[in-house]
């Protein structure tokens, strides 16, 4: 609840005129006064500063109510490009996308067990590569990775799988390319890609579950994406389920990522494999080949019994977790995301199922959980998306 | 991110300026000026009706800095009074409380098994006697209730120990009192009391966990009450925890009340005693006599070893609750309210043990768990302070 000084209210104004006008397709200038509040010639001021740096265009004219018919505004989709930088999962992602979250150019390196500086020099790689494709100014470069993140300073304190600790990685790559870095976990930019440019547009209250070979989570609420006290919002994968489970990758036994990650799935797959002739991933069994996603989908359409109990648990086991979240929050948009959400129903159903028997009906009766249609790109899209609230306040 | 207008600026101001006076004791005009980034004469003009209204006062001088000396202000506690109603223990509470949330006048019914029309009359009855007791201008009154309340509506939409379906309370109160009436779920506005009045005071980020018969939550997010997309968040006490558990009073099987409650205490403590000659309890073994919460104390401080490991039982089981709640959120503060916590570091310290166990250490590192020191008074405290923040936009 800080009034802001007159320098930042002209930014706030000029911030709030062009997020009217970015949600507001074919606005005019009395639109946005109006919905805004502001006066007219503030609004005509913001907007001929917009227009000079290119962001907002006229595009004709609407309809008279008696006068002189109004000039319609939008946002120019294509005034400024983003890159955003996915680095979590096999092969780093990295992409050029518009105001608008249209992808324009896409590069894919892969990361060959790569990690520490060697890691590091791979993202300087694929940024060189974006930059140079870039044609339009560039509004700055969004980056999702695995790992306690602090977006406020943009340092990585902690990421596991790039063997990155207390690593400033905004600002290096601020020094080297002159232009704005952000860096956050690859799951809360998931929700953010979501509330952005998903299906949930601007729900104002999500949770998103990232299920690939580890299980994390993001949640917008109230319109924002919620970072937590030190920015570990989200970091469900090492909930303690089993009191004698599974050696984790993180050195403790029993965590929900033992059982509800791609991993899971396809270990799972082929120790029943093993013990049952009639598997369509008996070839396996016996075999050092291991099993890809993609044979386990392959089974899993094909009417594989084992492969099918086995999405059903980890919905089942996806619905527990999500009863105390549920019960906790009261937030009914739900979406999956991540390689294991390749299952949809046959892995929701059994979430929902399980979610429904475990809270009160009255929190559950207006749920819906679903698949993120933004598939492999919702990390790249959750990265320009930082940058666009960052640096134009559009959220 | 609307932009207000003429009207709504000038309210929006004039509650910025309450509001850091109220923060901010023997603040002077120009010190509001600087924090708020409003210009002097807003200040002014603002402060002056603040002081004709006689929630601000002029409190003597500060040091000069040169020129004159400054005029020192501050909120008048004592300016207006609020009624806060407690309807979630066996008796109805209800308090006259300050503009700081001191406690004035005091009165308790004992509620005898009503509910329905006859625990609404006792409402009428609670507030009656209230309202002929205050002495200054009443703000407004605020009730707390177990059940999904919708708090913007102050419509009960399920209260099952009131018996109240869909019941406009705040409009029926409204139209009696002529007054401003609020209403919420207890958890929730336990949560309110403990960022208002407690020890918590204005932690941005706190998580209250309240158990007492039942068992339910309540959690401040970035200064904010979340309320939920349904008004149900923190309704956590019908979570399945397990599978083929004891009959929950909601009619389901093995909800979390059902283990984390003063009830489960209750009971386990008669049906350990009945086994064991040892227990101080086991006087009520044989005996229809039902055991207090009084006597389960007085037999955990007198070291009963069954009680001290059901104490350890139900705080384990709430360190594993929170491991997800914890996860899923990263809030560092967490306060446990009701009257469980009178078991203090007994039940504390097993709910951190389980909580480090279970969660990423980055995420347990910092948590401050602790008893909420408001005690009985926290729901009363509570509406209290949600009329403060409806009307005064004190927060």
């Amino acid at each position: 609840m800080e009034k802001a000084t007159r320098q930042h209210t002209k930014a706030h104004n000029q911030r709030l005129v062009l997020n009217k006008i970015y949600h507001t397709p074919k606005i005019s200038r009395a639109g946005v006064a109006r919905m805004t509040g502001l006066t007219r010639s503030t609004v005509s001021e913001n907007v001929s500063e917009l227009i000079l740096e290119g962001l907002v265009a006229e595009i004709g004219h609407g309809k008279s109510a008696g006068g002189k018919p109004p000039i319609l505004l939008d946002v120019v989709d294509d005034a400024r490009q983003i890159i955003g930088i996915d680095l979590a999962s096999g092969e780093f992602r990295g992409a050029i996308v518009n105001l608008r979250g249209a992808i324009q150019h896409r590069i894919n390196l892969p990361v060959e067990n790569r990690s520490g500086e060697m890691a590091f020099e791979l993202v300087f790689n694929i940024i060189d590569q974006l930059v140079a494709k870039a044609d339009t100014p560039l509004l700055g470069i969004g980056i999702g990775t695995p790992g306690l993140i602090d977006a406020g300073s943009g340092v990585v304190q902690n990421a596991v799988n790039l063997d990155w600790q207390n690593l400033p990685v905004a600002d290096i790559l601020k020094e080297h390319y002159l232009l704005p870095i952000f860096i956050a976990n690859d799951s809360q930019l998931s929700a953010l890609a979501e509330y952005n440019f998903g299906e949930s547009h601007r729900v104002p209250n999500l949770m998103l579950i990232k299920i690939g070979r580890g299980v994390g989570a993001g949640v917008i609420l109230n319109q924002q994406l919620h970072y937590g006290d030190g920015f570990g919002a989200g970091e469900i994968g090492h909930i303690k389920v089993e009191e004698n489970g599974e050696l984790c990758r993180c050195g403790n036994y029993g965590c929900l990522e033992t059982r509800l990650s791609s991993r899971y799935i396809r270990w799972k797959a082929k120790e029943l494999a093993l013990k049952n002739n009639d598997s369509l991933l008996n070839q396996f069994a016996a075999t050092q080949k291991e099993i890809t996603n993609e044979d386990v989908l392959k089974a899993y359409q094909g009417g594989d019994p084992c492969v099918q109990n086995i999405v059903k648990e980890v919905g089942t086991r996806l619905g527990k977790a999500l009863t105390y979240l549920v019960s906790f929050l009261d937030i009914n948009r739900i979406v999956i995301a991540g390689s294991v959400s390749m299952f949809g129903d046959g892995l929701i159903n059994p979430a929902i199922q399980e979610l429904k028997a475990g809270t009160l009906s009255a929190l559950s009766n207006n749920l819906e959980v679903h698949v993120s249609s933004l598939g492999e790109d919702i990390v790249i899209l959750g990265s320009a998306g930082m940058v666009l609230q960052n640096e134009l306040g559009i959220f």
